[in-house]
C-alpha cells in the first residue's frame, strides 16, 4: 500500500509498505477524510519526536473499518468511524490512574506517527478499537468529523485543565485552529469574556464567531498590558495556552488573578525550561495553578464531541478552510500547513 | 505597650507603641505562646516584604482575648484563643471564590507583621474576631496548640495542593518544620511510601516519627536520582515542596509521574524566574500540575486542625524542641530561629 | 413605609412598617425592580416556612442604595445594584467550609421574607452591604437583572450540582423559571443533548431556545420510558430537578447512567421523605449521587452571572413575559403568580 | 475441577466443573487464600443476585497464576497474585468515564459469582490479567492479603465517597469488617472525630485500634440522639454507611451538617427504596450529598492498597480473626460467615 510519510528529519516523500497485521483487539482502517496537522510538521521540520526513518505520518482521521480482530465486539468491516489522535491502552495502570494518554508511559497514548505508522496510507492500524473508535453519526460531515480527532478535544482540553466556570473571564493565547476550539470550549463553558490573543485576520474573525469578546493582537503592544487594561487592572480567572513557547507562561501568570489556573495545550517543541514569574506567582503562594496535557483520546471523548457538532452545538466547518479531493492530494495539503498561508485556518483531504 | 520588631531591613529591637485600637468586628489580644518563624527571619534579614520600618514582627500566637469589638458574638474578654497567621477579610470576593489567603488581593490575607503589626507585643489586633480566631481546646499545651498558627495548616497545605490519595508514594522535598508537618500531613492522607530530603538529624529523626519511610540526603548525591532508584525508575506520584528555591522545580518534575501533582509552600523570596525542565515536563503535555499557595487561615481551618491535635492524631510537640519563659525572651528566640542550630527545629515563647 | 407581606398563612396584604436601621455592614436599598417567586406562594399559601406574621414577602430585587453603614467600602449612596436572594455572613464557619447559603444553620443565608422582611417594600435591608451587593452593569435591563436575584444562579445550580460537562446528555425536569435557567446553563456547560419535560407551550418553546434539544411532555406518558426511547436504551448522563416533589427523584435515578448525579435545585415543601428506588440506584453501589442545595448568593456570584447577561451570553428577558409599572402593583403580579396563567413565566414590577 | 457452590437458591455444596479456559488476555489461578464474604452469605440465601444454579461462589482471593493468554504481558506462570472482586473490561465506555465497576452496566465490573463462576474453586479465570490483577509483594501475609480484594477497597471507598478531609468528624454506621476498614481508611485521610456505630465487643475493639474515638451502640438509643449529644447539638461533617437497610439513610442524614456527603457502601439487598427525610435533608436545599458505589477494582487499585499493608500504614491482620487450614475448609468458614458468631470479623481460609 501507499503512504505519505517522513523519511529522515527534514524530509518527505512517498512510501510503499505492506498492509498492517491485524491483532485480535484491533481494526485496520481505510481513511475517508485526513488533516494534516502542525505536529506533522514539528516531527518532520524540527525533529520535535527525534529522528525517524520511513515512518508514515498523519493522526487526524475519519475511516471506514476494512478488517477487525476476533475479540472485537463492536464494530465491523464497513463502518465509518472517527478516529482519535489518541489512541490509549485502557487497561495500562496509568489510565486505571485516570491518564489514559500516558498509557505505558508519559505521553505514550499517542501512537499515530510516533511509535507506529500514521494515517496518511491506504491503510492504517488502530489498536484496541472498541476502546478506541466511535461511529460517524448519520449524516455528519466527514471533514468537519475530522476536526474531533485532535483539534477539539485538544483545544476544549485546554478548558478543562483551566477548569473554566460560569463568568469567568478567560484568556486565549493563540487562535490557531486548537486555539480557536479553546474559544469555542470556553464559551461553552459558560465564560463571560473571552479574550483571544492573535493576529491574523481570518483566525481573529473565526475566534468572535467562537464567542471571543475581545481580540488582543500582540503586534500592538505587551499582552499582559493589553489584558489588564481591558479589565481595569483586575486581570482574568483562567488562561489557556495555545500557542507560544516557554516564555508565553511569564505572561500567562501576569495576567491571572490569584486562586486562578493555567491550563496549557501547546506542544513547546523547544528550549530547556519553562519559565513562571517569581513575584507574581505570588513567590510561590499565589495559587496560580500551572496545569498542561495531551489531550484525552478513545472512544468516548469522540461521541461525546461527535454529538455536540452533531446536535448543532459546535460548528467545526468553520476551522475547514480548504479541502482537497484524492488521497494523492496529501503531499499539498501538508506543504500548505507548513507555509501557513494568511487565510489558512486547518485543510481536510477527502478520498 | 512593649513590642520586639523589625527596625529597618537587617535590624531588629524593642519597640514602644500604642495598644493597637479594636474596630466592631476585631479582637485584641495578649499572647500566652509566641514563636518566631523562618519568614520573620527572611522578613528583616533579607527584606522580602520590602522595607518596613518599626514593624512588630510575629504571626504565631496563642492568646487570651483582651478586647472585642461590639459587633463580635462568639468571643469574649478572657477567652484564650488560637490565632491563625492568615487572617482574611471573608467578604471579599477572593474568599467568595475559595481563596480566603488572597482576600484584597494575592496574599493580602496575611496581615501580621506585614500589612499591620504581628504578634510579638504585649498586645495586638486581630481583624473580624469571629471569624478568624478558635478557641484553645481544654487542656492543651499552648506551646503545641502555637504549631497551628502556621506550621500545620501551611505544611498541610502541601499535601492537599499535592492532592496526596491514597497508596500515593510522594516525596517531601526539606524537612523544617513545615516540610515535617507536610510529611505528618502526607501520612495522614494516606500515602503509602513518604520519601523525605534532608539531612539534619534530629529533623531526620522526627520525619520518620511523623510516618516517612525513606529519607533522601542531598548530600549524599542527586535527589532525582535517588528517589529513581529508591521507586524502580517510576517516580513518585506526588511531590511537596517545602524547601529549595526556583530551581527546585526542576527535580520535582523530574521525580514525578505523569498525572502527577507539585505542591509548594515553601515562600520563594528570591530570583527571578521558577523553572520546569520542559522535556520532563512532557513538552507541556505531561499533566504534571504545578499547584503552590499560602495557607488556609481563619476560624474553621484552626478549629479543625486543633481537633487532630486534642484527639492524639497528631502531635505537634515533636516541633517544639525548644521553650523559653518570658516575654523578652521573643529576642532570644528569634535569634536562635536566624541561627538556625543542627538541633533546633522550632522554639516556643511561653508567657 | 409601605411593604406587601404576609399577615398570616393563607393571608397577604399591605403593612405599614418603619424603615429598617442600618448597621455598619449594611446597607438600606430602595427596589428599581421587584419580581415575585413561587417561593413567596409557597411561603403564604403553603406556610412552607411555618407561621410568619406580618412579614414583608420578596427576594428579588434590583434597587438604588439609599444608605449605608460605616464600614461599608465599595457601596454608597445612588448606585444602582443587583440584590441576591441569598445574603450570607461571609465569616461565618459553614461559608468558610464552601457553604455560605447555610452560614448560620441550615439555609439560614436565606434572610429576605424568611428571617426579617423581604423586598416587596419602599426600603430594604441588606446585610453586609460589601459582600453581598453588586453593582449593576451600565445599561443593564433592570427587569433582565432581576432574574440575577434567583432564577439564574438557582437554574445554573442545578448544573453545577450534577456536574454537567461536555457532551453530556442531561434530561431537565421542570421547565418553569428556574428550570428554563437549568436548560441554559446546562447548554452553558457544554451538554449535548437535553431533554426538558414540560408542557406548557410557552415554556417549551423558550426550553428550545435556551437550548433543550428534545421536550419531554409528561401528559403524553411515562417520562423514565420517554427518555429511556429517546436514549435507545442507555438513559441520560445527568439529571436536573427543577420541578416535581419527593417522587421525581424516583424517575430520576432510574433514567440515569451509572456514574452520573442529579443535581436539584427544587424546594421540597411537602411530604416526609424523599424516595431513591432501590434496584435502580444499584442496591447502593450505583455511584449515582444526589446532590441537591440552595443557591450561592452573595456579591461575586452575581457579578459573574451579570457578566454573562452583559456580554449577550445568556438573555434573561425571555423569562419576563410580563411587566407591571409602579409599586403599587406587587400584589397583582404576586397574584399572578400564584395563578400561573398559561403563559406565564415571570412577572416583573419596575417602580 | 472441584469448586464449592449455590446449587440454588437457599442451597450449597460441592461442585464438579471442567477447569475454565484462558483468552488471550486471561489468566486461570489456583488459590492460595480464600475468604467468604457477607455477599457470599446474601447471594445464596437471601438471593440477592436472583436465581443462579451451580454457581461457583466467592471473590476473595490470593492466588498463584496457573495460565496466562498469549496477549498478557506482565504476568507468568507461578506468579503470586492479589485477585480483586471487582475485575473491569477496562477499555468500556464506562471505565473511560471513571467508573470501570459499572464497565458493560451498572455492576458488572462484579464478575465473581456473578456472571460466571466464582474463587472458590481449584481454578479460576481473572479477564484481563494485566489490567485486574496485582502482584503480591515480596513477603505480604497471604490472609491479610486476602483482605485486599473486597474488604479494604469497599471500606476505604467509603472514606473516599465522603470525602473524608483534615479534621473531619465522621461517624461510620456499621463496624463489621467493611465497616472497620471504612474507619481505618477515615483515619488515613485525616478526621478528627469518628464515631463508629456498632455494638460487637470484638469488632468495638478493633474499631477503636483502627482510629474510632466514640463509640455508639444503637442497642442504648438512637443513633441520631447520640451523635447529636456528643458533638452538642452540631452534628457530624460525614456519613459512611456500612450496615443498615434503606432506612438507615434517615438517620444518616439527620446526624450530618449541611454541607455533608454521605459515602454508602453497604449492600442494600431488599425493599423498594431507600427513604431521606425531607426537612433535615433541607426540603432538598441542604447541600447533603448522597453517593453510593461498589468499590473500584483492578490492578493500580490491588498495587496502592497492598502497599498501605506492606510499609506497615494499614494492619489487616486484625480483620482475620479465624483461619482455617485446606481447600476443604471452604464450606466451614461459608457457614461459619453465615452463623457470624460474636468473636468473628472474617475468616480466611489457606491452602
Amino acid at each position: 500500500m501507499k503512504g505519505y510519510g517522513m523519511l529522515k528529519i527534514g524530509s518527505t516523500g512517498w512510501l510503499e509498505k505492506d498492509v498492517p497485521g491485524c491483532g485480535p483487539m484491533d481494526a485496520i482502517v481505510e481513511p475517508i477524510a485526513l488533516a494534516p496537522c502542525t505536529s506533522d510538521i514539528h516531527t518532520v521540520w524540527e525533529g520535535a519526536l527525534g529522528d525517524r526513518h520511513d515512518m508514515i505520518l498523519g493522526h487526524e482521521a475519519v475511516g471506514k473499518v476494512a478488517e477487525v480482530g476476533s475479540l472485537v465486539k463492536d464494530f465491523q468491516k464497513g463502518d465509518k468511524v472517527i478516529v482519535p489522535a489518541i489512541t490509549p491502552d485502557w487497561n495500562s495502570v496509568e489510565a486505571q490512574q485516570g491518564f489514559s494518554m500516558h498509557s505505558g508511559g508519559m505521553l505514550s497514548g499517542w501512537k499515530f506517527s510516533n511509535f507506529k505508522d500514521g494515517v496518511f496510507a491506504e491503510y492504517f492500524h488502530v489498536n484496541d478499537a472498541d476502546g478506541n473508535l466511535a461511529k460517524l453519526p448519520e449524516g455528519m460531515d466527514p471533514a468537519a468529523a475530522c476536526m474531533l480527532s485532535d483539534m477539539v478535544p485538544t483545544g476544549f482540553h485546554g478548558a478543562e485543565l483551566a477548569e473554566v466556570a460560569y463568568g469567568d473571564d478567560v484568556c486565549v493565547i493563540g487562535i490557531g485552529p486548537v486555539g480557536l476550539m479553546s474559544v469555542a470550549g470556553t464559551a461553552l463553558r459558560g465564560a463571560a469574556r473571552i479574550l483571544a490573543v492573535g493576529s491574523r485576520p481570518k483566525c481573529v474573525e473565526v475566534a468572535r464567531e467562537y464567542g471571543a469578546t475581545d481580540i488582543i493582537n500582540y503586534k500592538e503592544g505587551d499582552i499582559v498590558e493589553q489584558v489588564m487594561e481591558l479589565t481595569c487592572g483586575k486581570g482574568v480567572d483562567k488562561v489557556i495556552i495555545a500557542g507560544g513557547d516557554g516564555e508565553t507562561f511569564l505572561d500567562a501568570v501576569k495576567m491571572m488573578k490569584p486562586g486562578g489556573r493555567i491550563g496549557n495545550v501547546n506542544y513547546l517543541g523547544q528550549g530547556d525550561f519553562i519559565k513562571l514569574p517569581r513575584v507574581e506567582w505570588g513567590s510561590g503562594m499565589g495559587h496560580k495553578t500551572i496545569a498542561g496535557g495531551l489531550m484525552p483520546g478513545g472512544r468516548l471523548r469522540m461521541e461525546k464531541l461527535a454529538s455536540l457538532i452533531h446536535l448543532g452545538k459546535l460548528d467545526t466547518k468553520k476551522l475547514v478552510t480548504r479541502t482537497f479531493q484524492g488521497f494523492d492530494k496529501i503531499e499539498e495539503a501538508l506543504m500548505l500547513m507548513k507555509e501557513k498561508p494568511k487565510e489558512l485556518i486547518k485543510p481536510v483531504v477527502l478520498m
